[in-house]
């Protein structure tokens, strides 16, 4: 292991904890915008809350509206523009994934000069990572994309329809507010795609990741194992604060970089995912349930006592021997079982997708992070012909 | 669950990863004071590797060398005075945990107007903490407290005989450089109770956290699986620097906060070691390894179900009930015999030290850590007869 972790990120969790945001803003200026999605922190009354507690503290305020899922590259170049010309100080991301991976980018556009483009891997040769942005307060809405608390961004850009990914330090927020009562209204499917996830985020390294990382592999199946135990008591009843508390607690740390450091782990089902949901009007996560146990079952060929120690640890399958792949193979179907029964789609039929483009998401994920030689990097490496097979079981 | 977690100390994990000291440290000054121990650095050739890196980066060094096991309040003054006559940028703490922790609180008394030790819960009426240091830089070379990454020191004051704990923003190391290569010189008995320290901090959070933390609780079973499967790799060959890097990074993540963070758990059993080693010439580690099977027993009688769960985790012994005491006190006989194994004391006589004094360290154990009622935080609350009660039975 050789490895560093930096993340200066100050998480405050808790029920209630909304009410800090104008303390917490307060230190890094005297003006913010406020950067939300498609309208429902009005409709829960988490905007206002939020700017209560932002007045209270003396705190004034722009909006920046509207950013959508899977955000655009266009989003964030007009979110950018707002928090420029307005002079802002803060940028506070009220929302999901996408209000707060879209509100990173949009504090780093202040400073940026020339094409936003150019801070993604899609445009390697000139790719220019952003070296500073406004300070960003997230406040998460939804237990998923760990992006509260971690320097990541996934954008797409609409004229291309490729989606992708930075990651920079000046990205960290300063402060993520996490409040597991802002989730209580988020809706039966959003949550269990929310579960798969942030369980998604933990087995991409748990299965890719380098050899000779006992620790992180048991702190994988430990957020594995809180998100089976709790996730479908948030699925079953909302209003269950407690459980809400557990999903996003384990949201928070299964993309912190607690999990993950030290593993050097690429994120293939990510890669792949990404340019379905680039394409269709498909959640992330439920993009992921589908890949994710397809993916397995064709990694497991390769490595057949990583997945059996999976199936062991997490489900309790005994195995006859290191390398079990009956056992192996069995965890898989308990996780993809695991997966429908909180109501995720496993098969791309069930969300309306056919077998028409598989082409097309295999070109583009080696497109945006395929290497020299086309492949796809993972535990297997994966050709185009290995990423359409995988769709192909998932179609 | 409502909690705060913020740690921005910069961790640079590895063998090899001293050498990168000169090129941290150059960050933050042109002049560092060195704080090292009893010699063991300059015995085995880490100091001049330090150096050299130094040297390499134009940062210029004092030295402040000596410190003794249990540092002394006046060993912490000693480093503050040089720091600030030598007009020193930065310190860099190259040691075990007593070195990391004298260098902070050095860092902290160059800024520090008056008694030093009013920042310590001893001076509780007139407590200070420190507000302001100069930046640290830890280089650990023992797995055991970690103090690299983290914001605490233990001191003693040596008028009184009393050992007592600082924690603040202030004092969280810049960068901890681990480098596990450090750490193949320490010899077997330092090395054991190394393994022990690291265990007994996830233990007190398990054990003495508030309930509904089911993610801390698989993290500290992590720790502590990690440390069951390398430490005796690490004791039995000190040059296998594969087991000499998990232990390391087990050491690491048992005290960063990672575990802890949500637990709101008190120490006791470190509160009562605490006594012990500010009395006796023992190493902390081994004063754990007496004291908490001990205050284990005496816990589960309160606890059953909690205690049950450790047998259960981290043994694999069955339950019969949630509330299983048998497989309770197997799973702290098991966690005992774990110990010896390794080479840990598991009572106070196999250190030379009788039942004289078990009620000064059960007073002194109050003076620092108990509340206005004469008691010792945990759980369950702990009187002065209850302390003695444990101490006796590992005499």
């Amino acid at each position: 292991m050789k490895f560093e972790y930096y993340n200066p990120t100050h998480l405050i969790f808790g029920a209630g904890t909304l009410a800090r945001l104008g303390e917490v803003t307060s230190a890094y200026g005297k003006k913010a915008m406020i950067v939300t999605g498609g309208g429902s922190v009005k409709r829960s009354g988490a905007f206002d809350r939020a700017v209560a507690s932002l007045s209270a503290a003396g705190v004034s305020f722009v909006e920046c509206d509207g950013v959508e899922p899977n955000p655009r590259l266009s989003s964030v170049a007009r979110g950018g523009e707002i928090a420029r010309t307005e002079g802002c100080d803060v940028v506070i991301a009220l929302g999901g994934g996408s209000v707060m991976d879209a509100a990173k980018v949009m504090a780093a556009a202040v400073y940026y000069e020339g094409d936003l483009w150019e801070m993604f891997p899609h445009g390697q040769a000139n790719r220019r990572l952003p070296e500073r942005a406004l300070p960003v307060i997230t406040v998460p809405t939804l237990a998923a994309t760990g992006s509260e608390m971690n320097s990541g961004a996934v954008i797409t850009d609409e004229k291309t329809t490729i989606k992708s990914f930075v990651g920079a330090k000046c990205l960290y927020p300063k402060a993520a507010i996490v409040d597991p009562e802002l989730t209580l209204s988020v809706p039966k499917d959003q949550t269990a795609y929310g579960v798969c996830d942030l369980i998604t985020h933990v087995t991409e390294s748990y299965f890719n990741g380098v050899d000779g990382t006992p620790m992180q592999d048991r702190f994988a199946e430990s957020v594995i194992a809180t998100a089976i135990e709790w996730g479908p008591k948030a699925v079953a009843d909302g209003s269950n604060l407690e459980a809400r508390a557990q999903v996003q607690w384990a949201s928070v740390v299964a993309l912190n970089g607690w999990v993950q450091t030290g593993c050097m782990s690429p994120f293939p089902v990510h890669m792949i995912e990404h340019t379905i949901s680039a394409l269709h009007d498909i959640a992330h996560g439920a993009g992921l349930a589908i890949v994710n146990p397809a993916w397995m079952r064709f990694a497991a060929k390769s490595r057949p006592a990583r997945f059996a120690q999976f199936a062991h640890r997490i489900f309790g399958i005994e195995l006859k021997s290191e390398e079990d792949m009956e056992a192996a193979l069995q965890g898989i179907d308990r996780f993809e079982e695991f997966l429908r029964s909180i109501g995720c789609p496993t098969r791309l039929s069930e969300c309306g997708i056919g077998d028409e483009l598989l082409n097309r998401y295999a070109e583009d994920t080696l497109l945006v992070a395929g290497n020299a030689f086309g492949q796809l990097a993972g535990r297997p490496m994966m050709t185009q012909a290995d990423i359409v097979e995988v769709l192909r079981a998932a179609v």
